[in-house]
């Protein structure tokens, strides 16, 4: 079987070719980064998850986690050295704050080492994974004293955390949550409730687990507005064992490495974070940064699947090229000379190369959002990462999981059996459409937040830089930029019937939500595109640059038609998926 | 959870109304038939599928086959028993030759009863579901002594029966396999070599297998022209055991409960089917019967997760709705309030009743292909039956996985957990795209053979069916008939410009041929959709035909839309396919 070999080249030529992050003056994080320092860390990177973290994958699949009657959870062999060596080589420190302990790395960094940890093996990325999001929301939301007792363990991978959410009534809805939090009046809390669906609720990587838990105080508002966020640690700062538990695990299609936890909390002690009632604001500052690793995820499985089903059609000999043949005399020409098996495969390059470029570039707006000197380019950067982040979120994990369907395919019946590992891309890759917020919530927070609520200002400000990068394009790129101005037109149609059609019928908005952001993540991507083969164009000599045309061409004449189709799917309307009476949903 | 309920309904919507088969004079066995008739049959054979077939798949899935050291393989729990309910009720010798024991009903019928059985458990269905096709083979190729012995035993389900083809080297590419077949000069052969991915190689079903197996005669020409077709039957007619052996089973991602062998054979005793060295001609009559049971399994597939879906989407409660609410006190409404989960149902809906209607067609077409009295009418049903196969195999499979996908997305998490079943369904819904010929290999097989080698005619005479039936509607049906049309358009340029290509492009078939036959069952399809919808707009008033309108008023907003894009990845041809240099496929 292939192993995953760590993308370098490519992740370099967005870093570097395409972003231009090397010595970028715009945040002194890049200033101080020369290109030899960003291609040494990605290198290191790449090494570490593939001699140490690949290894895994496989026996994360077989043996799962287990969960002992005691209710300690074991994880599969290899996890624990594996977590340690990667806290010792300091990987979980690198975007991490420097006052806690971090290296203060980019995001944009750091979302390089989230793709490769998720190629080599997910269910181990999934600890430490959640990290970076838990200590921002700490960060925003504690008190001095609970941020010095916990931030330094969790910038250095000591202790590990959650996001305790879910329960089993309220999932998308929280707002149906039950949990409680009843004040002690000594500054901590009394958490009561069972949580469900808690990724790393219970292992054996670390010590000590930093649960952060939604629960609600007394006499609490209903519904959202009710919400608080407590940090209840597994481990209370005394030593002692905190009131909570892991009930059970779940038996899951996939991601076996991962303990989904069943967490009973039996009046666990909580500290609150930031204000009473006001915990879902502080819980999506954790969010957000989860669903842009998601959308890497989906990424990380596609570029897995594809390495693996580029190498089997360069070596399986089946049928025989229609023209040319490599070498006539051979019984069988290998797979890759069918057209059919290449166009997998170029689909797969595109959506890889286009989305990993679209995800450094999303991860840089958040950097820019924090680190600029100028309020209003902060904000502009911001809007873009907070419009995209959905997209990043859904469109990536569908398009990951799609890639990785049909790399299965590229392998036939093997790729059906445990063997040769697709499968189990497959099965891995399907949780990314659905945690962190279904897809289908991502494309109602594109069309009903980041679309409708500001009338489509922040919607029209992406579509003006992706038409403005068409406009600007080289006459030599008409082949592509020609597609992509179409693509932005359908957007904007879409976009205005959205907006228009809102006015009188309330459930447009979630009817065209979908092909909406497909849309958008089509032109996102394209506009990568555009801006990668403008960089390309320019060393067209060099194969790696020629290939890269290549691909851009494919994206323009097999990703970029679609976008015509989804407008029209948006301009269907509501008036079809409304009309049926709920019971007739049922067969008789 | 959710069980499978026959959709009985549905299915004499399309036979009686849609179809008009009760008493049809076109054909005898037709004629015979009365809707009470029918309605009975399948009213009967839905009761079976639910009582008895349909428990069996949880079990199915957690228990596998297995395989013990003295090469006899184990089905799950139940399996035996419920076969042997299956035969005794008569339902194996449905559409089997009354000659032999069968009762001679239509291929339309046991297109209803493979649904239906597939859908209640497909792992079980596997066993009896090559059956017609392996009697179909005999039939036309058998000495009327071998004929005689093995016929009356599988017409019944006494024996079952397989598909040999596959080796290690050889999937897609059968010319490559090596399994010998020495004449012993007294009228049998000794058949040597290893097959793999056997369907119901071994099993505890049935006391003899009879095993339909691709060789080579000594001296046979290279690739497929030297290939012959043999019966090798477990145990022998003396009651000998065959030396022939399962030598393990595969591991795979679903699709637990069918035994997926790898068989040895040792000089097994075998006879000659057909003549030497044209084996694959009655090999297809076998595969060409398998594959639109492949199409019928992705509906089936489908339908089952459907309906698990919709009860789910009336029962769980998260989110309130946009517009009017139900039940205003209420913390949350069902999920079927939300207009993004119904557009998910409702494109099951529409896929699952339109594909329905064609697969009934297609079986249709195969009956009268036999059973008309005109020859030239009984060529076109043919033509016809024979453009549509590789349709029905690839497109009822594709979009059967993809709907089962979205069903799973319905339950969010709890779609990702085994206990609710949906991650099952998925599972095994993923095999259907990849056996009896992958669906690229369909996709060349519609471009190729079907398109290309006459010229287009028979392509154009169904194009021009659907035209007819486009300008036939009636005015109250133009929304439909209306993308109906688009999409035939869409159809006809996509097969011109492959047509023309093709002179100075070998490749361009195998570039365009998956988009050119996503358009033709999209299009296929659709016609259904008009047909039916012309049937229930005039009853109207009935609610099952109000919802059919709706459904079909969802296909032309949401499904014909694709036509369009997917011209125009055909029209992309085959240059950013082929331009990369094989090894340019690996990353660097």
């Amino acid at each position: 079987m292939t192993l995953w070999m760590p993308p370098v080249r490519d992740t370099m030529f967005v870093l570097d070719d395409l972003l231009d992050l090397p010595g970028n003056e715009q945040l002194p994080q890049l200033a101080a980064l020369d290109r030899e320092t960003i291609e040494a860390i990605v290198t290191e990177a790449g090494k570490f998850c593939a001699d140490v973290v690949a290894p895994l994958n496989p026996v994360a699949d077989r043996e799962g986690c287990t969960r002992h009657d005691d209710g300690t959870v074991t994880t599969p062999s290899g996890f624990r050295a594996a977590y340690d060596q990667l806290v010792a080589a300091g990987w979980v420190t690198l975007a991490q704050p420097e006052e806690y302990g971090g290296q203060g790395m980019p995001h944009v960094l750091l979302a390089v080492i989230e793709e490769y940890l998720n190629s080599a093996c997910a269910g181990f990325m999934m600890y430490p994974g959640i990290l970076p999001g838990a200590v921002s929301t700490v960060q925003s939301t504690a008190t001095d004293h609970l941020k010095d007792v916990y931030l330094p363990k969790m910038v250095s991978g000591e202790w590990l955390a959650t996001m305790a959410l879910t329960e089993a009534h309220a999932g998308t809805d929280l707002g149906l949550m039950r949990t409680k939090a009843v004040p002690r009046g000594n500054g901590t809390y009394a958490i009561s409730g069972q949580k469900i669906f808690i990724s790393g609720g219970e292992h054996d990587l670390t010590e000590n687990i930093v649960h952060l838990v939604l629960a609600r105080v007394p006499d609490a508002p209903e519904g959202s507005r009710g919400i608080s966020l407590f940090l209840v640690p597994k481990i209370l700062p005394d030593g002692e064992r905190n009131t909570l538990s892991c009930g059970s695990i779940e038996h899951k299609m996939g991601l076996n490495g991962s303990a989904t936890c069943v967490m009973n909390f039996d009046e666990a002690t909580g500290w609150l974070l930031g204000e009473e009632n006001l915990g879902l604001a502080g819980m999506f500052i954790m969010m957000n940064a989860a669903r842009l690793g998601v959308g890497i995820q989906g990424l990380a499985h596609a570029e897995n699947a594809y390495q693996k089903a580029a190498a089997y059609a360069l070596d399986r000999k089946q049928g025989r090229a229609m023209g040319e043949r490599p070498d006539p005399a051979a019984a069988a020409d290998p797979l890759i000379v069918h057209p059919d098996v290449r166009r997998m495969l170029m689909d797969a390059r595109a959506f890889t190369e286009g989305f990993r470029a679209l995800a450094a570039f999303t991860a840089l707006q958040i950097d820019l959002s924090h680190g600029l000197e100028d309020k209003a380019a902060r904000q502009q950067a911001d809007a873009l990462a907070s419009f995209l982040t959905p997209v990043i979120k859904a469109f990536g994990s569908d398009c990951g999981f799609e890639t990785a369907v049909a790399m299965q395919q590229v392998f036939g019946g093997h790729g059906y059996v445990k063997e040769w590992g697709m499968e189990q891309i497959v099965r891995d890759a399907r949780i990314c459409m659905i945690y962190e917020g279904a897809n289908g919530v991502q494309a109602l927070d594109l069309a009903g937040r980041k679309l409708a609520r500001d009338g489509g200002l922040v919607c029209e400000a992406f579509l003006g830089l992706v038409e403005g990068a068409c406009a600007g394009a080289s006459e030599d790129l008409r082949w592509l930029s020609g597609p992509l101005r179409e693509g932005v037109h359908e957007a904007r149609d879409a976009a205005r019937f959205l907006l228009h059609k809102v006015k009188e019928d309330p459930d447009v908005l979630g009817a065209g939500s979908y092909p909406f952001l497909q849309i958008i993540g089509t032109i996102a991507v394209g506009w990568m595109w555009l801006r990668m083969a403008a960089v390309a164009a320019k060393s067209s000599d060099d194969p790696f640059m020629a290939a890269k045309l290549v691909t851009a061409w494919h994206y323009a004449g097999h990703a970029l038609p679609n976008c015509g189709a989804l407008r029209r799917k948006v301009e269907a309307g509501s008036e079809s998926l409304m009309a049926l009476a709920p019971e007739q949903f049922v067969r008789a």
